[in-house]
């Protein structure tokens, strides 16, 4: 039978998604194994679908969280790259095939055997569970090394919303000085997207229909150019204006409103996720060679490579840390869209068993 | 006052779409036109949509035809590249701003201010005629040189058929032997692909929803498979098998069950023109970081390459000649998909002008 160590975290029970604290077990340190102690743990809107299973494939009870970070307290025989007390970080998933294409190719997201980080199924049937909890126990190669001086608090969302948007900005090319590239959707994931496209280099406009948004964008961000993008005016004067979008908008919107934003062979890159799907005009596409892209998360080699660049350019969430007991009043503000721009739950200091 | 010249063709002189007889008047050749004799002229599906108006941007009465071949009558006194008697080609587009970044990177077919080969519309507001016709005037810019001894009959639906199947094919680097390319929709565009692409030495399959067109896929094109389309057997076997798709249906079709059989990073291409938008459900997309693009007809530097491309490897549509007093009846039997896979009209030998 397998070890197993004890834990304590808040998680749901049914598809109510109330979070009320729980006792659960992981499995024990193993040979390649670090386990670390919860730090901070972002809440990323895909908790909240989680919870409440909105996209039908929950298990309960469910312990949610995947933008982790925490310090290392144990590690197994066979571990290279960790050692006790080293800051580490955990994303989106925890486990992959690590034979096929894309795992070779280093990008164990798209494995088709990948293991995410809450609510995967793990070889043996057993159930994996996140962050809103004291510890975690994850294979050294899915664990990145958190980068020295770099704050905890803020950067823990970056494992999940910074990976999101860091990858499809570099895979699509969007990434390069001279280019003018759009961000629609300044939520959790188009606030980065933007900090990393300046860092980058480029010319940026946030596409967002909230007026309110507009100052943080241009005098916060630093965003070149900020267009409503529910005003047909403002959308028709920018027509043909963009080499690529970036669009992170989670409902359904209008693509053809984005696409004639492109420049002919411009590329609209889509990392938000609405529950249904969208219109796709063909003539949007072929009339001026335009293409159409998604991405999801990114690999681990990319994710450390996406930590120590935030490191080195200081790009963080804008966050509210909040404690664990005030979880489920900040899910109700999420649902709402009540957030600027990511809460981060302090685990470490507000997580109580008793 | 512009110099014309007299012609003589056939067109539509209202949205019936019903063509007849008619006289008319084209420029006269200028410094750099090239004034040819028309041989053939092929019947594009889009012909049918524009005599009809479908598109809702028609000018009658219209000579329809961008298809064409023909051989050189006349040059104007600048004309370096073409001389009487020469074999020569027209497709899609008769002249561009030429000054635009498109038109300076040889892509006139995405310039802004690109005029159509008939139902164009001319600087001085004046209509562009196509080559239903007995002779065309056109910018030497415009013409492309016709291959020795490669077929004018066959050939000519390639300067539109051919450049829109084969430049994307180019573009989106489905070209590489060792890929495995699918090909949707076995028509006037299909048929082509599948040539070009056995050409480039890529794996293909076919994607049909008409289990007769099978063997022609297999036995005559060379393809490596079928598949049925609206077979959900078929196609889920066939899932994540695929590096690129060229999407021929200009029909309403699903996206989601294309986007299923490419493998991770795969890419779905499409050049056919459904009249309304497609659903497309962004995890298609995202999930395997896959990507849908557009493209449309290509440029004059490409037209001339893919000609002689096409010369070199002995690729050419399949097609039915016919006389020009059989159009009306072309255009029947082409609403019914009732061809296989293009007409051309014999307009040397059967346009009359008693």
């Amino acid at each position: 039978m397998a070890k197993t160590v004890n834990a304590f975290g808040w998680g749901a029970k049914d598809r109510k998604g109330f979070l009320t604290p729980l006792e659960f077990t992981r499995r024990a340190t193993g040979d390649r194994d670090v386990q670390f102690k919860v730090l901070y743990c972002g809440v990323c809107h895909s908790d909240l679908h989680m919870i409440k299973d909105h996209w039908g494939f929950a298990h309960y009870p469910m312990i949610p969280g995947h933008e982790i970070v925490g310090v290392v307290t144990e590690v197994g025989s066979k571990v290279q790259k960790f050692k006790n007390g080293d800051n580490v970080g955990v994303g989106v998933i925890v486990d992959a095939c690590r034979k096929c294409d894309q795992c070779v190719d280093n990008l164990e997201n798209y494995c088709p055997e990948r293991i995410d980080t809450y609510n995967g199924v793990e070889p043996d049937g057993s159930i994996t569970y996140g962050s809103y909890s004291d510890i975690m126990v994850a294979d050294e190669e899915f664990v990145i090394r958190w980068p020295d001086n770099f704050p905890m608090d803020k950067g823990a969302p970056l494992v999940c919303a910074g990976i999101t948007t860091y990858s499809p900005l570099r895979y699509y090319g969007l990434d390069k000085p001279g280019l003018h590239v759009g961000v629609a959707g300044l939520g959790g994931l188009g606030h980065v997207a933007v900090k990393f496209l300046k860092a980058f280099g480029t010319k940026v406009t946030v596409l967002d229909i909230s007026p309110d948004k507009k100052s943080y964008a241009i005098d916060t961000l630093g965003a070149d150019g900020f267009i409503l993008s529910n005003k047909p005016a403002e959308m028709g004067a920018a027509a043909g204006t963009l080499d690529g979008i970036l669009d992170c908008v989670s409902v359904v919107h209008s693509l053809q409103g984005l696409l004639d934003l492109l420049k002919p062979h411009g590329k609209l890159v889509v990392v938000g996720l609405p529950e249904k799907p969208l219109e796709l005009p063909i003539f949007s596409l072929t009339m001026g060679r335009k293409m159409m892209g998604g991405s999801m998360i990114g690999g681990l080699k990319e994710t450390q490579e996406m930590i120590d660049f935030a490191a080195k350019h200081n790009i963080l969430p804008e966050v509210e840390v909040i404690s664990m007991d005030y979880v489920n009043t900040a899910m109700e503000r999420l649902a709402r869209g009540d957030v600027k721009f990511r809460f981060v739950i302090d685990v470490g200091k507000t997580l109580k068993d008793e």
